[in-house]
């Protein structure tokens, strides 16, 4: 009946009776909650002490393999969290995004860190800085993972996504993570890390999780740790105000729930494919988890003329939702997390109705389908009208986290965008609208007071994730009310557990430290052709200066007629006088050409393909008569783990440097190469 | 004599006495400083009102031309700022990083800005992401500059560079800036601000300072705000914990003093060249600006064996750095900002001597050159000596902020790190060393605790700025003590003003909204060749679809020929059956020659020169019997300033999409063009 803690590498009960946590749809105890007795100072140690140096042993790409191992898992366990959810209230269908939703972005962070981290514990971040004339000394930025520990306080509506979307990033930047998910739905991220923890998959400590309150562990962190929390404003503000995270400056960042808004534009008319898609949104957003979304939309801006037709469609739609108990097929509104959150829902409807009136719902007497009426934490989907929204205020501010949102008018797309921005900062907005124009208007007015926006046309309707569904590679936080914060964003996330660092120093020394070969760093050779050897043989580096070759009027003539360009720079001499080059010159494309000839040995090796090109500077004209020299050197190493029938391989980018025969560089790129490997892993 | 602050537009006094600031050096009056009676609300609305929505309407661009005149001007000026330097007790030599150093900040980022940003209002970063299976939702994140105004409270011991490094990437940013200086050295930042006004180069109120003290100001700001802090660790923690900047989410930046270190590596014996450029170093950081930087070197972290050579060394320098009246040539060591100043050093140098012995100095009752002894604030260069570090505290903790250092053994590399480490954050952190590895080791170590490290060597030291410089293009702030905050940086140091959007919807709206391109929104033609259009004529969107061509064998024959490029997979049959493609294969570069030659216009026009390639991806090969065509869209305009001697122009950067006859994507890739612009500006 006591739900454990899992800390310290083991499962304890909490040392006194504990919260007790009852089925939002029947009432009946779930569980006790409890995490009394646990020694928190001994939980970090813990974390710092067996979990970290384990993670950060690991680099990038092992760390990723290890994320898709766990969300294999944990796929294979769904069913189980599917039927714990139905306690809490929702449906299948509004478990999805918690479930699948949250396995799914472990699988994305795993492939998104195998694609663009290093297979190294140290990644470097942009280009090199020359800080110098001479380039001997040079800067790049590197980040290195915190030695420390990610305190994960969340919410509780979503106890699976909520808790492994902060994970994945963590775990990928080699920081352990303590758990500490909301007391009423704590049962269904147990029963997830419990399939963590047994998988074996994880280092012992890398995960660690409390059930019930976090005690004085805030008090034990200090400048590597990292706590992030989700929640309601008032907690986020109380906990940012920790006298210890600000005296050790320990990053917070936070997510609160914002009201959110959804535009119709001014352009859209009743019957246009928009119009019906706006209606559509605007109730899924309201009944997925009963509303019970950080992200769902609150506020409804509607045109002026168009407010009773959109009323009327909302609740014509609103009508069909059928409330009840979440098992059954039929049902699409579930109930609140508690009976707690009905009576909340209920004092913040009362709230807004001093600005709105209510036009669908409100009545909390309707029957529910499978069950008595006045079971469990239900509350009916409401909608509100409040038609002087720019002189109102809490239909701005206050949040009714359950089935309900408040419908308003403007007059003038400035109307719209100030009504938008009055909820002074949100996770997220969307504009429903198929002019690009009318897009740019709104968009660029609104867009600061927002971490997501969402344009929703006929084009991506069908495609289109929704409103409310923040994503792996998109950032998800907003500015003031939601937070400041900024979660997920592709590798963003990870970045927010691991330390920038400025490094200067000479192009030798940062390839020493970053295994990156830099331009001026001391290059080598041992007489072999590089393309005859395997990834594990080349080293960062090495560099092959390749024979000369005089470029001449004829392979000008030559590869203007292979090629097809006739570009009047390379083929007409009086233009070309006159142009930006002031004579003839070979076309760009033949000096990599001749340069790859120079360079590729022709003998089948290693080195697969050469798949793509980037950075590419034509930096001096070639005319006639230069000759053109080739280097060659081993730049970057990425070690891939082997594809299903594939040989094992790895990228390898080379740094090539055309030069003229003053040694001044004519076309400076990387290629991007596959190179076989002779390991097996 | 009353210090005057400029605000909604005009000078004003303050209406009480205010606090005196005298001479450095001389202990003369300089003037009166104080704040009271300004209207703070009135203050943040001018910002808002009046600047605001002008430095909004202008792109990136033309706010980086504002910044690039604005450097000029002030660049004339110079001598009047390093005139009134000496006041503060610095010699000319120590101005330089000041004066000119801040002035060459505001150029930096002048041009960082004109190359990195759009001519736009909005901004996009990174790359498209693709959302959906079909294409038709993207994402793609944006940035819009806040609609609100940057505090920025500053140090006393950088007037010039202190207000100029936070208000160039502000004013970039499009956001107005409220200026709070030092007490101490307020004149010498006000004296810059009435320049700044008075050349007329900035927007009205983009710029308002105050003097003295910010009384409510802070109450009056919201979540489209940003204050940074630099300074004491303690007033960083105050207004950190400020209720209505945590209320409202409102970023925070601070950068703290910390207690840096440099590392003298174990490879390094005396003699070596990084052994001499150790000491002088660690001298050079002692005595500029008599020590008083946050980023000064205050740990001197030796191998236990080199200890009393290094003492030795650096004591026989300190004896040379000549301390005095800071307008004579040969002073070397100048005063501290105020007497307090003097006491509060002396105090932390009486706490530190508990865990280390004074070496050098610290008898003040040193002659001074050109003053009388007693006079001014003066403090003599101080080195302490602690043989226990690993058991020490206060070195790691007690700064004292003036020529003070303390010197102090380590025996294994792991216990260099471990020192390093307990400064508990630092801004940066240097290691004295020409071995790659040990840079490696150290670096790796240490990093996660540094802002910034340096790796100093015989290579680079010619041309290094430096332990104690702050950089325009790389961050500067650290972790933990040294505030947790991040300045600087490049681009970075702008976004800190710019709000991150996730913005997702079709392509097309996409398009509309970032004036971007994205693969899949809707493209169009006038049938014109767009290579015969100028700049200006151009659309985003527009393209061309080229004639097709059939790749034959003779075109593989043809092109290896020419480059020279006889690689397995294009000439050996049975080779290049085994391989990757099954068999023989065009060129990559030969595809992409080919596509130029489809889509390029033969005769003179407004396009240029192809000047560069990037993201280019061999999706498929092109074996022979491959009918190819080219599709090339204007994905991206970037309007330049004219510059000196060259036709006005712009850079456009084209979409190219080469596909198979069965339409499948065959190479991707954009290329950069320059076109001439028809208008003259």
């Amino acid at each position: 009946m006591k739900l454990t803690s899992y800390v310290a590498g083991a499962w304890v009960e909490g040392q006194d009776e504990g919260k007790l946590v009852v089925d939002a749809v029947r009432g009946e105890p779930v569980c006790r909650v409890s995490s009394a007795g646990i020694d928190f100072a001994k939980v970090v140690q813990y974390a710092r002490d067996v979990a970290g140096p384990k993670l950060r042993a690991m680099t990038f790409i092992e760390r990723a393999a290890m994320l898709k191992a766990l969300a294999k898992h944990l796929m294979t366990k769904k069913e189980d969290f599917y039927t714990l959810s139905f306690k809490t209230g929702t449906t299948r269908a509004d478990a999805w995004p918690d479930v699948e939703g949250g396995i799914g972005t472990v699988f994305s962070f795993a492939s998104l860190v195998n694609r663009e981290f290093p297979n190294d514990v140290v990644m470097v971040e942009g280009e090199m800085e020359r800080l110098s004339q001479q380039g001997t000394f040079v800067g790049r930025h590197i980040l290195t993972s915190k030695p420390g520990v990610a305190v994960h306080i969340n919410a509780y509506n979503f106890p699976i996504w909520g808790m492994l979307e902060k994970i994945a990033p963590s775990l990928a930047a080699g920081v352990p993570v303590i758990v500490k998910p909301a007391t009423q739905t704590a049962y269904l991220t147990q029963a997830c890390v419990r399939e963590m923890v047994d998988s074996g998959l994880l280092p012992e400590g890398a995960v660690q999780l409390i059930c019930g309150s976090t005690g004085d562990l805030l008090d034990h962190l200090n400048e590597q740790d990292v706590v992030t929390f989700t929640g309601s404003a008032s907690t986020g503000k109380m906990l940012r105000n920790h006298p210890n995270l600000l005296a050790n400056s320990v990053p917070f960042n936070m997510e609160a729930d914002s009201l959110n808004c959804a535009i119709l534009g001014q352009s859209v008319k009743q019957g246009d494919p928009e119009f019906d898609l706006f209606v559509k949104e605007v109730v899924r957003e309201m009944t997925t988890k009963a509303g019970q979304k950080c992200t769902a939309i609150r506020r409804v801006i509607v045109p002026e003329e168009s407010i009773d037709a959109v009323i009327d469609a909302i609740s014509a739609r609103l009508k069909k939702a059928v409330m009840g108990d979440p098992e059954l097929d039929g049902v699409r509104l579930g109930a609140l997390v508690s009976t707690d959150q009905v009576d909340d829902v209920r004092d913040r409807v009362e709230q807004l109705s001093a600005e709105a009136a209510i036009v669908f719902g409100g009545d909390e007497a309707v029957a529910l389908e499978g069950l008595e009426a006045g079971s469990g934490a239900f509350y009916p989907a409401t909608l509100l009208r409040c038609d002087n929204p720019l002189q109102a205020d809490r239909i701005h501010s206050v949040e009714a986290f359950g089935p309900v949102a408040t419908v308003m008018p403007y007059q003038s797309l400035e109307d719209a965008v100030t009504l938008a921005r009055m909820g002074k900062g949100s996770l997220v907005g969307s504009l429903f609208t198929h002019d690009p124009e009318e897009a740019r208007t709104v968009i660029l007015g609104a867009a600061p007071w927002h971490g997501r926006m969402l344009v929703l046309d006929r084009d991506c309707a069908k495609e289109s994730t929704g409103h409310g569904s923040p994503l792996a590679n998109l950032v998800h936080g907003g500015p003031g009310r939601a937070g400041g914060g900024e979660e997920l964003g592709g590798a963003r996330a990870v970045k927010h557990y691991l330390q920038r660092t400025a490094l200067q120093g000479s192009p030798t020394s940062l390839m020493g430290v970053t295994r990156e070969y830099h331009a001026g760093a001391k290059t080598f050779s041992d007489g072999i052709h590089p393309f005859k050897k395997h990834f594990e043989a080349l080293q960062i580096g090495e560099t092959l200066v390749t024979h000369r070759r005089t470029v001449t009027e004829a392979d000008i003539v030559n590869f203007g007629c292979i090629s097809g360009d006739h570009f009047y720079a390379h083929f007409d001499a009086i233009a070309a006088k006159d142009s930006f080059f002031g004579e003839r010159v070979a076309h760009g494309y033949f000096v990599i050409s001749a340069a790859a000839g120079m360079f590729v040995d022709p003998n089948p090796g290693p080195v697969i393909a050469n798949y793509g090109l980037e950075n590419l500077r034509f930096v001096e004209p070639v005319p006639p008569g230069t000759t053109i020299q080739a280097k060659l050197s081993v730049k970057r190493k990425i070690k891939k783990p082997r594809r299903e029938g594939e040989k094992p391989n790895g990228v390898v980018v080379w740094a090539v440097e055309v030069t003229n025969q003053e040694g001044e560089p004519v076309a400076l790129y990387d290629i991007l190469t596959l190179v076989v490997r002779q390991d097996e892993d």
